[in-house]
């Protein structure tokens, strides 16, 4: 990336249009006509050796034949000749480039090549480069003023930024907000994220004083870790609300041959989300209604709502839309009420949710929403209007934000029966009232806000560092990998677990029957015997385990009972296992699947059958604050049994966090380790711990790190992962 | 209801508008107004003592001084002279009355003697009465045009038609859909519906020829069992897509404050929901995207779909929202993509989703959703567009639904960024396609569309009566009663549960340790001891039993073991039962609540500590088919439990179903039942039934059916229910 990292393309003093055309049906005809009707303050160099001017500019043959400075250059010619351009760009000392020719990797084959010699150039002249293949850049600032995109009209001015990595989905959501009087500061097609990527932008617009609200189109993650870090950071000054495709399997094949990149697993992009207060939206229309909301209203205190409306139907449908998104319906203080009732229409209840009636006044209606907002007991107001015959809806909405405006509450509207394009609606947003077309857009927009403020507000917690015994795990990694075998043996993972201080039952592996009793004497009866070997997946189908051995003559027994149904089944086995025989406690699993994209993450859950079918676990990408792992644990709906129902005591929570750590820990030591699953983990009453029982590691055959960290790394660092293009 | 019943109020040859005013801020104006202005084909006449013209027609002071017949009175005069009216009507011998008056049931006190009065009046002359406190009626149909509202504009013509229990959101309703270009044939605001019930008019639009597709706006059902029986039969011929609020309990409460009336459990609306093969829409929005997509475009035959697009990143969104609908991507034919790639551009993603790049031109677009149409393996398709610079997005849309129009599958539209006015939108709903702000709003709607088709395509099933011991049952639960008792004793219950062919576990009850040793040998070794009596309600907690008992010295030591334990924790007893050992198996839970607004309900789920949080139960609203319980049965998460899993045999399901069926015959036969909880039932491998092991009942202290079936029921029978007034 070049010195002056993203300024020179976001705040260009001089822009040189390569590719710049006569032709209306060209891109550098719409790129360059943008730029001059949108009245960019800088000074523009179309660049074309066939012509002598364009849009009534002088024009240059050559980058190198324009006699002033270049900030950025725009490059729209064909990609057989984007090279010499770029090339020339590079002699001329141009630091930034927005690359909207298409023809690289997305089409693969020559294009993967030709991109790499794109970047190349990119490094050896130090220039910053968005593209290739996107859509443009605007920044709307008065100062600026740059529409350097072929879309087909500019944005409002506003302090939402928004970054896509689909251009044509992104330029859509310009057009769509304009329509409903929403604007912006930033736009950036990102293309094929050559170079700049979607943290370059995030790590950028957190210090940018024109953006107060990011959205995002993400397909992929270049770099997950490093989007965790950075959104991290921005989330707590700005709220980031994205939408991620690819949620199911379908979408997640389809993106991939869109991109040339895989999306990698949607539960650890719900992990990456949860853990850096980046609010998923889960449609475009989502996205629009929480945009609004954010970059109009503050943040709400709580999640105490009052809704006032004049028809009962929709105030009832907003009602249970507020619920459903984890908000509540205000209790209003008596002397509210009260103080309504002296005015309100006889007809009209006035328990929250307010039901005025058709009957009341339009001043009826301003002095209850200005009565809830000044109730210490709302947090925040929805305000629904069906227009009848005789009010002029204008009127209603300059009521609303006039009372909005006065109370330091997030205030949000619904009109119902009107369109976007209605007077009523205009006159609300223009006033900084979010307005939507229905009473549920609403409620869902404000329980937006609501999570963003509760997260905004929790305490991050630290990651730790265990000392752990890294040395001895790292042997029986190496001796397993030596001897090309990609699954520990039983004895391997519970050592491993060990090294790192998680808690296991005590166990002794034995090859043969005659140290069983020295083995159990040790362990102390009662034990659990069971026979072990690589061939021994699924040992309690097998009858494999006897639980709670009480004797030796038993023990004996059962060795032979266990010897004998194995070789009746023809499975082979190395020796058995005698275990502590752990009592009592609660069944919890802990595991970690390492992603092609997202690298490991964490599930936790509660044991036993029932799990598979009800989905009930919670996923966590390292590295994990104590915080966040215990967030995690208390995430699953069926956390309750963990704390103890029924007069039951509680579990050790606390022990059950710590082991979390410790996994997050050694994942992130051994790139190696492909799966841990540790099934069952009993989790034993508060201050008693746990105990991992059994454990399953299986190793990659790859023991590359997906991202090597390098000295580069860091918020502009530009680290180069396969990603590709996107319309 | 009048003779006629309600063809008098949307057919009347000649209307009385009592109450017609010649101020404008009177209701009585607007009605008039509108149904001048809107060109009502038949006569009308203004009712009015103190004018002799209103709009220029001629004036009465009585509608008993009118010369010629009036088919349909609308009464908007004062609630204090309105009875006097009505009365009047009833004179002259009026058929239909729409009460639009306020100031009756919704207003409590005299209000409800008022709506008595007038109900009495309505019965007295056989007159036929929507309302009062409603919004009035609309008929588009060429040949009435009758807009009996005072709503601000006239909806357009079409074959929906809505009834709405709130006038102001219907009204806001028909306002939006005609912004859309969506018709409508019959609007009805029901108010109070003191006499007309939505029953009434779902039964009426059954056999509608002007009606295809049926919308509600519902806030709770009159008379629960007959919405059941008729919305069965409407939607074998037509769909009705509704609206149902209160679906959270606060919701629940507010409607409760609007209506005056019990909304009733939100699971038992599901049930009600899923019975009916009505289509619950869960915001107003998405129950206008569901009345656009059945509206104008037939059924999918599969839930395989296509989806078309210009751009990337929206086709995967849209994905995303199909596979969540439970909807999925069409395989194309190996054919029709080669045939695309003739002359696809080379960047085209062919594939489903096919992403045409921006490359494409207006033809390439055209041609591919022809493809995808021709296609055997294409139920249904979904065409995306984000319009870029050059093509006039009306030239796109007229590709589109010429298109579609050719192929008779589904099409959907999205037009992203743009909006509901732009003329693309316009161009296509006009030509009967569907048009979408946003793709999963498309996916959404094609969702309904597909669940609707199933419905129609699965099978009724049969409802059956078993040959039971009524007699037996009815017995033991009137000496009960007598007795002062709400619970039956564990005997009781399970005798009861006996009498009705329901299997359980063979028990004997004894008051006494002595016969104990007669009754473990009687029922076979091993058995089950258990402690007995009204106050042991959670026995296993108390310990109070004792698992796999196997020699009758077990079973003395045992009894004396409970006794001391329950001796211990102060807790009296009756005696003892000692069951029949029911080994092997699942557990399930099967039960019945009795809700005060639906009557009786039942449960099914997989037993277990975990059910409690994880909610995996289903509902079913007796009377049920054979087929519904086994739907209910098969809709829990965890039902491959019960199919067998990890080599497990399958569990008795048929046994399942036949015990839903008979515990539904045995709520409905005794309406003083009001729960009971079979808690666990023991499901055991096919073949061999299951085993009810602990059963509690309860019974309620009225013993009157909510409902009680008379001679006038019927689909035109107007069953009074306590319902209330609604906006």
């Amino acid at each position: 990336m070049s010195r002056e990292g993203l300024d020179p393309i976001f705040s260009p003093t001089s822009i040189a249009v390569i590719g710049a055309s006569r032709h209306r049906a060209k891109i550098g005809y719409a790129v360059l006509r943008n730029l001059i009707v949108n009245e960019y303050q800088g000074t523009l160099y179309p660049v074309n050796p066939k012509a002598t001017s364009i849009h009534g500019i002088r024009t240059y043959p050559s980058v190198l034949s324009i006699p002033d400075p270049v900030d950025l250059a725009i490059i729209s010619v064909p990609a057989e000749v984007a090279l010499a351009a770029v090339e020339e760009c590079g002699k001329k000392g141009v630091p930034g480039l927005v690359v909207i020719t298409a023809g690289f990797r997305e089409v693969g084959g020559a294009g993967i090549e030709r991109e790499e010699r794109l970047l190349a150039l990119c490094r050896q002249y130090r220039m910053t480069m968005i593209g290739p293949n996107c859509m443009g850049v605007i920044n709307t600032d008065p100062e600026v003023r740059m529409d350097a995109t072929f879309a087909p009209t500019p944005p409002l001015r506003g302090d939402i930024s928004l970054v896509s990595q689909s251009g044509a989905l992104g330029i859509a959501i310009l057009d769509h907000a304009k329509s409903l009087g929403i604007g912006f500061a930033k736009f950036c097609s990102l293309g094929n994220k050559a170079q700049v990527s979607l943290n370059d932008l995030l790590a950028m617009w957190q210090d940018d004083g024109q953006t107060k609200t990011i959205l995002a189109y993400i397909e992929n993650f270049g770099n997950p870790v490093n989007f965790v870090r950075i959104a991290r950071d921005v989330t707590k000054r700005k709220p980031i609300i994205a939408v991620k495709s690819g949620r199911s399997e379908a979408g997640s094949r389809a993106a991939v041959s869109h991109t040339g990149s895989l999306g990698g697993s949607d539960l650890a992009a719900e992990a990456v989300f949860n853990q850096t207060g980046v609010l998923r939206a889960n449609s475009i229309e989502e996205l629009f209604d929480n945009a609004m909301a954010f970059s109009l209203q503050p943040l709400p205190r709580g999640n105490r709502v009052a809704v006032v409306s004049d028809a009962g139907g929709p105030a009832i449908m907003c009602v249970d839309e507020l619920v459903a998104q984890g908000l509540r319906l205000a209790e209003l203080d008596a002397g509210t009420v009260e103080f309504m009732r002296t005015w309100a229409p006889p007809e009209a209840s006035l328990r929250n949710p307010i039901d005025l009636t058709p009957q009341a006044s339009l001043d009826d209606y301003r002095r209850a929403l200005d009565a809830v907002l000044r109730d210490d007991a709302v947090d925040a107001a929805i305000a629904i209007y069906v227009p009848p015959v005789r009010v002029d809806e204008v009127e209603v909405a300059r009521a609303i934000w006039q009372t909005a405006a006065q109370r330091g509450k997030p205030v949000l509207c619904n009109f119902l029966g009107r369109t976007e394009e209605s007077p009523g609606f205009a006159e609300l947003v223009k006033h900084s009232v979010p307005s939507y077309l229905f009473p549920e857009s609403a409620a869902r927009a404000l329980g937006g806000m609501y999570r963003y403020a509760k997260y905004r507000a929790r305490e991050d917690g630290e990651t730790r560092t265990f000392p752990v015994d890294r040395k001895r795990a790292a042997g029986i990694l190496r001796r397993a990998q030596d001897e090309g075998r990609t699954r520990l043996r039983d004895a391997e993972a519970l050592d491993v677990l060990d090294a790192y201080g998680i808690r296991i039952a005590r166990s002794r592996f034995v090859a043969d029957v005659d140290p069983l009793p020295a083995a159990a004497k040790d362990i102390g009866y009662p034990v659990v015997l069971k026979a072990t070997g690589p061939g021994l997946v699924h040992k309690t189908d097998l009858r494999a385990v006897i639980l709670d051995v009480r004797t030796e003559k038993d023990l004996l027994e059962g060795a032979t009972q266990v010897r004998d149904r194995l070789r009746e089944a023809r499975t082979a086995f190395d020796g058995y296992v005698v275990q502590e025989f752990v009592r009592g406690g609660k069944e919890v699993i802990l595991g970690m699947t390492r992603d092609k994209v997202y690298g490991p993450f964490l599930v936790f859950g509660l044991g036993g059958i029932y799990v598979e079918y009800l989905k009930d676990v919670a996923f966590g990408l390292p590295p994990l604050t104590d915080r966040d792992a215990r967030r995690m644990i208390e995430s699953i709906r069926t956390y309750p049994l963990l704390e103890g129902v029924r007069g039951e005591p509680p579990s050790d929570v606390d022990a059950l966090v710590d082991a979390v750590l410790r996994l997050s820990q050694l994942v992130l030591d051994f790139e190696s380790i492909q799966e841990i699953d540790l099934n069952p983990v009993v989790a034993l009453r508060k201050g008693d711990g746990y105990r991992a029982v059994d454990a399953r590691i299986v190793l990659g055959p790859d023991v590359k790190p997906p991202h090597p960290p390098g000295p580069e790394e860091g918020a502009h660092s530009s680290i180069q992962t396969p990603s590709g293009s996107t319309t």
